[in-house]
């Protein structure tokens, strides 16, 4: 028998659903939702019961949104010429937190992975493929993961969109802003290096 | 203006009533909660409700429970007359899984903490002296945290409770079975070689 009453034991499973939660961690978090007041776990229930009915993907660039549109495609002060390909909303979030990207997105929902049985049509690169030559896009920047499975989307899409009126990039790779040079590994140096600009 | 959608903008900002948990974590979650299937986050939400209505105090010992009597003070195989005190339901639980004390609980839900406001008031002392008459209890162990505040309070209780026919004892302090006596801090040091038993 568990030591837990059958609804937290139930509520420590339901947490356990989520990434990186383990059963310890599932455990901490039951007691402190049932240690707040009454009216507030009842208030997080009822967050998570109103984001999930609300929100849907951007049905252009695939964000999270609650209208049809996300705030960003709405947003008529972005340049909607220029497109930057992400994998997920939380890259998404990361580029928008620079205040300096004035560009339309659009969110892959992931990686080209065949191990995991990931392929294209499990993205949404079918759907960019059309934007571009609806929207009359520009540049494709594609700012996927500096990864294995993050390099091989990129080149993937980069090959599909190759076209001549269309700028395609990548964002740049090399030692992070406040990084350590002598902590940096290999590839990432050699990355550096052969991005070496001019000063 | 957030990143984030209102409804998440949200779950976000009720996440962060949970102690240990910073915006950044609450992003995290609210994300991945979102990207939960539909019928698992809704089934999360309906599990936090569901705990919060249910789980009370159980009305002796007040632990955790969804009855009057929690499943420890119901069970008539355990000795009714050797209670634990402990600060926590954590604590209970951690105590339950060594699967060796076979006596009741009693949890304090806190410590004397002048200093935040907490006197023996907002404890569960009153009912604790009053189990121990109507029960006629033989031993009280004070499991409170070997803290400052756990001492003062277990001092404190004992105190309260001193009488002829009545056994109090305090869980022992020393160097943890597994731990390095290299790493222990001088106080615990001092208390394991305080506490020393012949062998």
């Amino acid at each position: 028998m568990s030591v837990y009453p059958e609804s937290i034991e139930n509520l420590i499973n339901k947490l356990m659903m989520l990434p990186g939660i383990g059963r310890k961690n599932a455990q901490k978090m039951a007691l402190n939702i049932i240690e707040l007041k009454k009216e507030e776990s009842l208030e997080l229930s009822f967050a998570i019961n109103d984001a999930t009915e609300k929100i849907k993907r951007c049905k252009k660039c695939h964000n999270l949104s609650e209208q049809d549109l996300c705030h960003i495609c709405k947003n008529v002060k972005r340049d909607p010429l220029i497109i930057i390909v992400v994998d997920s909303v939380r890259d998404l979030i990361a580029i928008e937190r620079t205040r300096e990207f004035r560009g339309l997105y659009h969110v892959l929902h992931g990686v080209l992975s065949p191990l995991n049985g990931i392929g294209p049509k499990d993205l949404t690169i079918d759907s960019l493929l059309n934007r571009v030559k609806k929207e009359n896009i520009k540049e494709v920047i594609l700012a996927t993961s500096p990864t294995l499975e993050g390099e091989t989307t990129a080149i993937y899409i980069s090959k599909l969109l190759k076209s001549d009126d269309l700028k395609i990039t990548r964002i740049a790779h090399g030692v992070p802003i406040g990084g350590d040079i002598e902590f940096s590994d290999e590839v990432t140096l050699l990355k550096a290096i052969e991005g070496r600009k001019e000063i």
